[in-house]
């Protein structure tokens, strides 16, 4: 029987600690946020159990209880390496680039782009597990609660950020190099055509703006930029600027430029 | 008073008996949806009474209980010829037009595009008759539990599907065609000038793609396709496709293509 | 200990005497309402107290409950009466601009632009007063309710209507005149090479159509009109019309025209 | 579709009208009650179905909807007049023989011991319906919600009142006859020798008081009065008074006299 | 506008800043318990706030909210000096005369009888204010929530503890003097014969075992102990025990002797 | 990640398979119950998850929610071997006893009785492991849900059944012994006069009946018969039948009669 009072701190995760560290000072401000506070973070063991809890209390469901759900989402962040490691990558890729996230604590509680994510990573690793009802139900929740619709087959890299995230839709083909960036009302659309591989390929370190539309199997390279409000339709090389509807080259990018990193909106 | 055991099969109606089949199998496959499956469809005698007690459930809110609205929807749905067969046929559309949807079951129970166009059938119908309070209260949860808000005046023909459905708004004075395929973030929106007819009229099989506004009194004709992120400022003529903004002419549709059906986003 | 029976009615509050008049009506229409009429509007003291209600029921979440929001909207509101005058005005406004609109009871109920709105206006009141924390959370709870992203440093003038909302993002040094109007979808975002002041600046009487981005630190004049689907990247004079992707004028706004009074879409 | 504003007045069933016209002189006096008046009684077709709501909204609980309950209970009270009948009088009992109860509307809404006495009577139905799971699932939640433990097989007569209720506890083969009162913490108990007939059966007119035990298979007559706190192991003749523990006759009742109406708790 | 951090500390109250102690002592050794001792006590500005928060909580039902009832508890408590007075006084005679408590913290927030008797004081108030109906329907939330019956109008002096308290049943012209202690299961219970003054009177100092029955307008005199599983029927003089079913004298009380503080339940 | 599909079914404890066995044959009969059913036994590993589960649903309050009590109630049941050897007799005893009760899953899923006594067992549990705070808690939550006040240092054998359960009151030091049977109402009460020893003792297999009160630090026998509505101030000695008020000895069990076993209330 675990003795009485506070758990032991664990202390070989950063991020963690930090988030621990964080949640006390910001008991300390607003005595009013400790239910919440206590409830995502300084009542868990370690990260794995805190984003499981989590996400099974906002994913919840008419005759899908919390319980049920915070069960199978520990095993399978527990179970699946890759969740947990793409998790804390995006974790750190939101707060290094969103000029206003000052902590990872905020994220984790506060961004439901970061937490739309999640639910997809767990999401996919049941897909892959065999479990394809279940993941997309998960989707369907995620849908509902976030406004963000993610086929569970989609394939996601390693620290993306889903910044604002409202009316995000990523097809079941998509696939998403690391350190991508999309803003909200982002699109990788099918073609509808085929049954087949129809959605975008979307390379490392690209930034897509605000309510662009990518359609079809098409590929966007690396460290590209994607103007807001686009419409793009062909293929995108490496390093450049697409925008319009439909979208064409209106620049490209310096090869020290990371746009997902530099978040710059302009074109 | 009714005997002990499950509720006889109903046998003539394909729809229901195939959405009964798949709760079953899914619910074999995951137990851990019971409450839901036999919530939404294995606990209901027919599709009418689970579709309003599945919509009872999600548009319940502050003050207006699920027990009341299930037995105005279903007073609503029984009382309406209307609303059942536009009910089958937008889960047929779903069935047909979405690559990724394998089943009746699937918009039934997870597409929240289905779910919103249903509650706009059942406001639409209380609308007309005479409860213009009670149409918008059910249009103003839909806005908020959907991301989707269509006005209960708004005239939409049978078999109407809305892909992924956040962000859809659908003016008052609206009217779309039979077997329409609407992606998210549509707008029919209105002019704003006047108070009389000010919003688009939607052509039997056209598609809309994702994030387009069409803005007026205007007519899109039939089997249109108008680009993703598109915004329409005039009359769109039959088979042809309209991309851009403002939306220009970049194509014409074939004869036997129906663009609704075909779901092709290219342009 | 007060008496028995219904509160006394105030009587020197025009839109508070408004709305219960129409409460009342809408209770003798629809009976099955009466939880919710009585509950938002009927039996509360004021519009004040009426508005911390609503908010705080809408806005409570896992572990935060309504109770405690309850009493610091109420505070928050009593005690900045900034907040007060632009509740006031931005409901006026909604009343004025939107056609489907026939009462003050309509948006303060039914219409989540409005209600997100009010929740960031609290929200900004909380961020000078040095309640940094709870502002954000407020600003995530409104963000995942209404999917509707305001930073609470944001600021916004009087008489703003939000048009059926879905989508809206609103960055951290965006400010806004008075009497604007922004539809669904509407994006002023920054462009994240600094953390300085990085957002556009929209002058009174414009209108930013559906879907819009404005990005950067760029000044939009007064009584302009954005089109919907535009992507904004630099300065708009005073009484023109800019529309494109990106965005460039379209025309030009007689002088007795306010944008977001008339709200004609068209451009 | 039915027409808007409110439901028409049912004129034959005065019960019903009473409970409707206490309703709104209530709801005149405390607005504040307007949500629970409304879903428990106005708006409501009739009796049967405010009383079939009613329970399913006490009795709802874990994986068991108020819809799925409402709708059993609604079959329930529909298909077996018997119930009916016998939660009318039920009402009018409660009503004549509580000096402290002015109205058809206090059991009803307040009276935990009328609800739990409605809820069995369903519970019974279902039982001999062949639904025995479903019966004991009923009585189990009203052990939990009301603290009275009624076995579904036990046989009731119309006209019972059960005055407070908490604790009381009534064995399978018990029988009561028609026009009994009950105070709470009363036990009709079993001998547990036996499987089969081995609880009481109490005669027309009884009144139990508080704490008072009955048990084993033994006869109480009719006009009976047992004083609180007794336990009584052995036959009691009609139209006497038994108290003590265990008890033996202090006296006998006057032939006019039905202990059941006069309530004297004196021995 | 508040500042950020904590809410200062009153110093003036000692049983409040008790509270408060204790509170945070308990959240450092269970932080698990944060959310109940933040919003019961830490998060709440007074004793009286903090009373009327928790009872709203515990009482609220379907269609009545917890915003409604903390509200109209705030008023009750803070317009009636008689309740604030008590409510101390009942917390204090909990602290001293139950073994098991040692905190002023417990009583509160663990202890249905505190509980229920406040739900009782201020359903009292409320009465006595001419809200007859707001006070039955308290009645009956208390009597469904914590099993505990009392009759608004029962009059109940200072100080009064009512230990474990499942089953108390208090009449309606019920007289309790100062420094009473209840066990669980106690009636005072009518006669039923008449309207009028048909309860028992008990005197100051007296303690009632658990389960006994007091039964008519009979007078308890100050300092008697009446045992447990009692039927008294019959004035009892002051510092005497009375046992038995009926009962009768069993022994004196010394005069130093106060049965309600010393809780002595042997006779 | 575990595969799709249910979870393998344990073999080895009969007990669990036999809940499982008729869990899904009451599921059958009654599919309503499905989402009862899955979420307390068929969605569940084995008896320990399945019993955390259960009881963190029931005893979640206001501030402390089930995905807490879960995980704590998993620690705890999984931590201390005792707790699984207990419960599971307890489960055996309800079974054997209760002429009505036919199956291990009657007791676990309706019984307040038994869900109460495990609910003791963790607190127990807990206080023993120094976290006396989270104990009381349990205690409290345990009353208000369920009507049975058990104090957590209570030590009390394994086999215990809580017939009907709703009042009963077990103090700080009373033990009882194995094999015992206790019917609703009972109380196992302290004389008051000292903190120390002052709660009786219950020799194995005694039964007390409905009601009964034992008082003070006295030893009642094995296989005693206490009758109902007594109260016992005085040691009962082995094999004998109390009843009365106060009670005597009224009678002898044979030696092979095991009293709660043959659950004979008669004396």
């Amino acid at each position: 029987m675990a003795g009485p009072g506070p758990r032991p701190e664990p202390v070989l995760d950063p991020i963690w600690v930090s988030m621990r560290r964080d949640a006390r000072e910001w008991l300390d401000r607003e005595p009013a946020l400790a239910g919440l506070l206590h409830g995502a973070v300084l009542d868990r063991v370690d990260f794995e159990e805190a984003l499981g809890c989590l996400l099974a209390i906002r994913l919840e469901g008419p005759g899908v209880d919390r319980l049920l759900l915070s069960r199978m989402f520990d095993e399978a962040v527990r179970g699946d390496a890759w969740i947990v490691e793409a998790s804390r990558a995006d974790i750190s890729a939101t707060h290094e680039r969103d000029p206003a996230c000052t902590s990872y604590l905020e994220p984790f509680i506060l961004f439901k782009g970061y937490q739309a994510l999640q639910a997809h990573r767990i999401a996919h690793s049941l897909w892959h597990g065999g479990r394809r009802i279940m993941a997309c139900y998960l989707q369907s929740r995620a849908s509902a609660v976030f406004g963000v619709d993610i086929h569970p087959a989609a394939r996601i890299g390693k620290g993306l950020m889903i910044d604002h995230a409202t009316g995000v839709v990523i097809g079941e083909t998509a696939v998403i190099g690391e350190g991508v960036s999309l803003l909200h009302g982002v699109t990788l659309g099918g073609t509808g055509k085929e049954r087949g591989d129809r959605h975008p390929k979307i390379g490392a370190g690209t930034m897509i703006g605000a309510n662009a539309s990518i359609l079809g199997n098409i590929s966007i390279g690396c460290c590209c930029k994607i103007g807001a409000g686009s419409v793009v339709l062909t293929d995108v090389p490496d390093n450049t600027t697409y925008a319009g509807v439909p979208a064409r080259e209106v620049g490209t990018i310096g090869g020290e430029d990371w746009p997902a990193l530099s978040m710059n909106q302009e074109f």
